[in-house]
């Protein structure tokens, strides 16, 4: 079995590698991540880059597609024909077809989520009737082969599904407990439900500053090239 | 503040990103992955390869140690002496040294863990009295300024504490929502009391696959090695 979890610049770490810690071990399975390009791909940060194995067309009818989410580098993937194009046949032909967070967005550009019911990041949620969704806010959703999981973390959650849909739920359990994932967390402030409005204020303080200093990043590089020359 | 997290061949992926997730949005804080050799270094599983952005030497006095661990990579690296000098002269000028996993077999072979309360993961727990350590089997275990963590995705749990304590409670709750580190495993199999006997079994069997598995690939490039007439 192959699984396929898409890199592109700006994606969200634990978006990937929360499920495909999970799904990895799963038997007789590879995992490749895939870009565009295959080599180093940075994530949101620019503090970690993880390297795609993989360039699209080398993997182009896996079993399951594994489409992690980010902050405005997924918007620009969603904008991104190639990528686009890729999800769309690879998800014709694959069993699964998954994505965690804001992932959700491209597979909604993709024309994946129309009439479908999807989850995503609680603070996108209300976007994605805007791709043709039904929001139905839970840890992930399935709907068809079609299953898409709320932010960042819910991606363990929901690989555990798959792998249980794949190679039972024994397996699955297994895997559990080889990841030790009995969470505990120290506080209860994980859904938008439970925060206190200080946190929420805090939270959406954070995510307006990381996104205007990837608008920074970016207006500097841009500033730079054209000192420079080049094409980007 | 600088926030380094050792890695080394073989590491588990989710030791090392679950802390990084919640630790990147720390304020005025710079998350540096560090290994011998900065350049991509590979996870236990082969199947993914994070960038190491700066060497050892690059990072002497990091405010924070993180230190994943792994399998058969992971016993190597504790091994090291490079590394083993790296963590013993951080840690003397950091303000908190952590594992998670058998992160701590790590520590404890930099001889930190004499006289210390601590955890790893549960099927090595017995071990931890070899490095001089106290096992306390908890999510996670502080002492002084050493904290300790279960399994893989306990990493993510201990972060959190980490967060609250170097900047407030209020942030590391709004790195929870923004991360929707609002857990819901589809299985309560996490923690090996929990688990079932077929279960323990099984995951048993499997990392003892996997340990083989790493031995067969250690031992083909040996072989290689010596039909090339090449030095490791």
């Amino acid at each position: 079995m192959q699984i396929a979890i898409l890199l592109y610049d700006g994606f969200t770490a634990l978006d990937a590698v929360g499920p495909y810690e999970v799904l990895v071990s799963l038997p007789d399975t590879q995992v490749h991540f895939v870009a565009e390009t295959a080599g180093p791909v940075q994530t949101d940060t620019k503090a970690l880059t993880i390297v795609a194995t993989a360039n699209l067309d080398d993997i182009p009818h896996p079993d399951m597609l594994v489409i992690p989410g980010g902050g405005e580098g997924t918007m620009q993937a969603a904008q991104n024909k190639r990528i686009l194009d890729w999800v769309r046949s690879a998800h014709a032909t694959a069993r699964w077809t998954s994505s965690v967070c804001t992932g959700a967005f491209i597979l909604g550009a993709a024309g994946l989520l129309q009439g479908v019911r999807a989850t995503t990041h609680w603070a996108s949620r209300d976007h994605l009737a805007q791709v043709g969704a039904t929001c139905v806010p839970e840890r992930y959703v399935q709907h068809g082969k079609i299953i898409t999981a709320a932010g960042v973390s819910a991606g363990i959650d929901m690989a555990l599904l798959l792998a249980a849909n794949l190679a039972g739920e024994e397996w699955a359990q297994a895997t559990q407990l080889a990841l030790e994932y009995d969470p505990q967390p120290p506080f209860d402030t994980g859904a938008f439900d439970k925060a206190p409005d200080n946190v929420r204020d805090l939270v959406r303080t954070l995510m307006r500053a990381r996104a205007e200093q990837n608008h920074a990043m970016q207006a500097s590089r841009i500033t730079t090239t054209s000192e420079g020359g080049l094409q980007s």
